[in-house]
This record gives structure tokens, C-alpha cells and sequence, in this order.
């Protein structure tokens, strides 16, 4: 099945980011919120959804979808059943070179099933993988990448060197850090520390299998998050969701313990006084100041944004998306793995277990 | 080679607790004092380690031991070799019936590997498991006991399935919860999220092969810590250890945080008001006031400190030994064992994996 290579460099500038309007907690109307907001401040966006059931769009271009694929919906029945989904038609919008970028805050697995199964794989890729970003505040350094978060429950050592290499692919892209930092998630900074899976990865990377787009420093343990210890963070779909849901989850733990604390009667004057000191801090932390997570290794350049984002969120989501797609995020990603592939590694892997179906882990 | 049983009942309870004098951070200064503070209160303690090289031991009764196994010597390495250490004869004297439990804050894989060598495992055991206790603050729910949280960095289902009983137990012993829930570590609410593993282990735990001492409550997510969702959360040791660290790293990354705001000129009065209402909050969290991890399925009690233990912390790692040992927990343990193994599950399984030797991954 031939197909027109996507647009490139002033033909892909001219492209609007397609939204799925429909996608997300609080949509229709903070997604269009978000669009709204992200066009007056000069990106051009395509609503994706059903016709008059956005809202108030404010007269911006609608792509006409007649379905939506639920947060709860199975992700890959929801992709096979509803053609016409907002989330389906969006992923086609990227691959037939009417959007540059599409942002999604609906259902992850769908959202990963629909880029993966509409804009297809790079060529190399053996799986995509989602990009997450975790912030370093007051270190100074730009977020660190933790890939893969949720895509692959079950990984292999040549998905891991992948994972590597589009995820420092993506660090430079992102962050404009040159030569990023990659570290293993293991559980002992020791190379023999972990299962079979890290002490493999390690070891090709510690070979230079991860190329020369990135410096590979070792084991990192999960106390080391939020310290700035690597740009770039590889780990297996399962353990990274875990680890991402407990920093989550052990945030918002402390946070509501402490908002509860100073909305005590007795403490309005402290409150006062702490509560403007900590909002550096909360806005670095803040989930949808980052733009939301990143689909890597598809044609195409697709932004996972937060379940429950605001207009806020989705304006950054859309900008992140617009930046990184103007910036060759995708073309660099291809790069980082055709290396590979020249070298033969992924080749091997790709004949011997070739990766057929999406698995979605939403 | 046979060997006398360990005392139970009125003879155990004559017993004092073996503390490794020598292991930890801050050994032998906080750990002797710790040993004498509970000696004090009551409770019969076994000074291991070096002949006057334990300072101030206030007259306690010693056992000699000439070696100190490192935090960073190899544990299994370490054992082998020293066969005179502190960590090896606390674990012999719990073997031989001269102390009903040890504590130690030293090496955590060679604390385990001497406990595995010495005491050995109760018989249908596949692999001993570090259950760590996790709290749930403001819930008025007991502690989360977490296992595997890092002896074992590959489990098969089997392993589990053991872990819940074991986990099972010791909620029901250590805090009094009559039909513990039991919840497995996923990425996702539905049985079908995870890898092969989670979803073996959820349909058999759903099947009730975790026996009768426990209620199954299906899968959390890391998000679910500190929420009081289980009284027991399963997991392999190389998930448990990650999250474990992570959500140490992200507790540590906001205190500290605070600390350094709250530590402001302009805000010392806001301070004076704030601190005060956290430190219940701050207690809760403390690691120190858990007594400690735990390691299951060896037959003695071994309590593992944190490394950086203060005095307090061993006062309440040696409380908490003494409270178990008394209170039957490794006896508990044997029966939740021997019930899957009347079954035939455990037996098959350890046909098939003869488990021969420690997997430390400290």
C-alpha cells in the first residue's frame, strides 16, 4: 500500500495540529477551550469531533467524526469498531498530511492504538513507547524523559536500546540537550542488579549499542526521580507506569495532606504567607505545565496529554505538539533508529520476533 | 542433617533478641544504644559483634563475632566468607535457640542471605519475600504491607500466590487485621492489564489459591499507596523495590522541599504555626517508626532496618521482633504455607524450580 510521504519543512508549517475534541475528562469544553486559546496565540488547529457537539468553537476548522471512543472503551475494539472516532480521524488527519501533529487527552491505549494503526510505525521501530516527562526542580536541569511509561507491558533488552535512543532522540528535540544522559531503571546501581532484561539492556548499552546520539551513565534506582540524575530514563512499559503512578500518587498524597493542613482556621495567617512561597515549586510539578507525553517511534507526531487537562493543559499540549513537529522530532526519531538498523541489531530483532499487533496498556 | 526444633511457647519467650551490633550507617554508636534503650523497657537483647568494639554496651550479654560483613560487600559473597560475622552468628543464634529473632540494619542481601542460609526456609517456601509496611496516614487504617519488595527481582506466580499467604499473615499478626484484603501491583484495574505474571497471578488469587486467610481484592495501581486500598499489595521484587524507592525519592524530594521554604527568614513566624500541625503527619511517614521490613518464609524472625537507623528505630525493630516471635508470626507463616501445599500447588511448583540459592538484591 504506497503512501505520499507526510509533508516536511514549509509544507508541514503550514499544517494545523488536529484535536480530538471529543477526548478527556472535562471534554468537549476545556479541549476547546484549549484550541481556542492555542489559535489566537498563532498555531492553526483542526477540531476533531462531532459536528456541533463541540461547543462554542469559535469558528475554528472542524474535522467531522461521528464516534467517540469512551475512557473506559477497550483500546484496540474501540480503534477496530469506531472508524469514525474523533481519535481515529485525527491519527488519518496526520497520516494523509492534513495535520502536522495530533493531542489527544482521551483514552491513552486508544489514542496509542490509533497513531500506531493509522500513522504506522518508523521504519526500524520494533515498538512505540510514551514518553513521559518528570520535572528536576531547583536543579536546573530540563525534565527528565522516563520512557517507556505505559505502552509495552512486556519489553525486550532491543525495545529497551530502542527506547534509548528515541527517548534521547527526543531529549534533544524537546530540551535542546545535546548529547543527553541515559540511564537504566534498575534496583541497585550495580550492573549485576535487576532481572535478566536490565542486566542485558545494560550491558549493550554500556557497548555502545544506544549510538552516538546519547551517553549512557548506568542504574538508576527509583529515589533518584526528581534529582536530575539522567536526561533520559529506560525501563520496561510495566515498571514505568508503576513508578509513574506511585510519584503520582505519593505527590498528590503529600500535597493533600498539606493543602488540608494550611485551610485549617488556625493557620490562614501561615497559609497566607506559605502558600505564595510554594507555588514556584507547584507549577514546575504541575502536570499540565509539561505538554503532556509523547507517543515515540510513529510516522507522526502524536501528544498524550492528562486525562483531566484543562484549556491550560491542552494549550501546552498543542504548542509542544506544533514545536516538535516543526522541529523534526519524527525525523529524528527515524534517524536515531536507522542507525540501529544499518548496524544490524534491530534488523535480527525485527525477523525473529516481528512485532505484529499494538499493546495497549492504557 | 537434623536439627532440634526451634523453641516455641514459654522456653522462646525467655529468649532475648539478637541485634547485629555492627550493621548500619550509624553502627555501633546508635544501634547499641537502641539495644540498651529496649533492654531497659524490657526486653532481653544479644549484642553481636565485636569484642570491645561495640562501645558502650552498658553490660549487655554478647555474642563474639570477629567480621563485619560491609553495606557494600557482595552478599552472598559476603556470607560465604565471613563465616565469623556479626550478620552470620545473629542468624545462627536464632537457629541454635539461643535468641528468638534478630534484627539488623547492616548489608539487606547479606541480612537476608544469612537468614536463608542459616535458618533456612520453612518447608514448602519457594523463595523468602521482604515485606515492607507502608502507611496509610489519616485512613485510621493500619499499615499497607508491600511484598515482594526486593529480595526476589524475578517471582513466577507461584512465588506470588506464597507471598499473599505469607503477606496474609503477617498483617493479621503485626496488626491484628483478621481477614487481611490482599491486593496484586498492576497497571490497571482490569485483570486483563499487566504481563503474563499479574495476570496468572490474578486469575489464581481470584480462583482463592491464596487459601483462606485472606480476602482478594484484585489489582491497585501505584497511584493507590497511602490510600489504605489492601492490607496487603503483591508484587515481584523488582516492581516492589522500584516502587518502593520511588515513592521514598518523591516523600523525601517534597519534604525537603518544604524544609527549605519553611526554613525562609521571611516566613520563620508561618514556620513556627506550620511545623508544629505536620509533625503528626511527619510520625506517621517515618520510616523509623515501622520497626522496620521484614523477611518472610525463613524460619526465624529477621527484621530488617533501614540503613541509616537511629537509636529509636532499633528500639522499635527490636520491639516489633520480640512482639512477632512471641506472637507466633513464623509459625503463622508455616501454616499459611502448609495449607496451599496440602493442595498440591506448592508442591508441583517446587519440583519444577527447585529454588537452590539466595537471589539478594539489596
Amino acid at each position: 500500500m504506497a503512501r505520499a510521504p507526510r509533508p516536511t519543512g514549509s509544507a508541514l508549517a503550514k499544517l494545523p495540529v488536529a484535536v480530538d475534541a471529543m477526548g478527556g475528562d472535562r471534554a468537549p469544553g476545556e479541549i476547546v477551550a484549549g484550541a481556542r486559546q492555542a489559535s489566537q496565540a498563532g498555531i492553526a488547529v483542526l477540531l476533531v469531533g462531532r459536528p456541533g457537539g463541540m461547543g462554542a468553537t469559535g469558528g475554528l476548522p472542524e474535522l467531522a467524526a461521528s464516534e467517540v471512543i469512551g475512557m473506559d472503551d477497550d483500546p484496540a475494539q474501540g480503534v477496530r469498531r469506531k472508524k469514525d472516532s474523533s481519535l481515529v480521524r485525527a491519527a488519518e488527519a496526520v497520516r494523509d498530511g492534513a495535520a502536522m501533529a495530533m493531542v489527544s487527552a482521551g483514552n491513552t491505549g486508544a489514542t496509542m492504538a490509533s497513531a500506531l494503526l493509522r500513522m504506522g510505525r518508523l521504519p526500524g521501530v520494533l515498538r512505540p513507547a510514551i514518553a513521559t516527562p518528570i520535572p528536576n526542580p531547583g536543579t536546573g536541569r530540563p525534565p527528565t524523559v522516563l520512557l517507556d511509561s505505559g505502552a509495552n507491558a512486556e519489553c525486550s533488552a532491543d525495545m529497551l536500546v530502542q527506547f534509548a535512543r528515541m527517548g534521547a532522540a527526543f531529549s534533544r528535540k524537546r530540551y535542546g540537550v545535546e548529547l543527553p544522559t541515559v540511564a537504566l531503571l534498575s534496583i541497585g546501581e550495580e550492573k549485576s542488579k535487576g532481572t535478566p532484561l536490565e542486566k542485558e539492556t545494560h550491558s549493550r548499552l554500556a557497548a555502545g549499542e544506544g549510538g552516538g546520539g546519547l551517553r549512557f551513565v548506568g542504574n538508576v534506582e527509583g529515589r533518584d526521580f526528581f534529582r536530575g540524575q539522567a536526561d533520559v530514563i529506560v525501563t520496561d512499559g510495566f515498571t514505568g507506569n508503576v513508578a509513574l503512578k506511585t510519584m503520582e500518587g505519593s505527590m498528590r498524597f503529600l500535597i493533600g495532606s498539606l493543602t488540608e493542613l494550611l485551610g485549617r482556621p488556625g493557620l490562614a495567617q501561615a497559609a497566607e504567607a506559605v502558600i505564595p512561597a510554594l507555588l514556584p515549586l507547584a507549577q514546575e510539578l504541575e502536570p499540565e505545565a509539561t505538554g503532556g507525553a509523547m507517543l515515540l517511534g510513529v510516522d507522526g507526531v502524536c501528544v498524550i496529554s492528562h486525562g483531566s487537562s484543562s484549556a491550560v493543559a491542552i494549550v501546552n499540549a498543542i504548542t509542544v505538539a506544533h514545536d516538535l513537529a516543526v522541529g523534526g522530532l519524527v525525523e529524528a526519531v527515524a534517524e536515531a533508529i536507522a542507525e540501529s538498523v544499518v548496524v544490524g541489531t534491530t534488523e535480527a530483532a525485527l525477523e525473529s520476533d516481528p512485532p505484529e499487533k499494538p499493546t495497549p496498556q492504557g
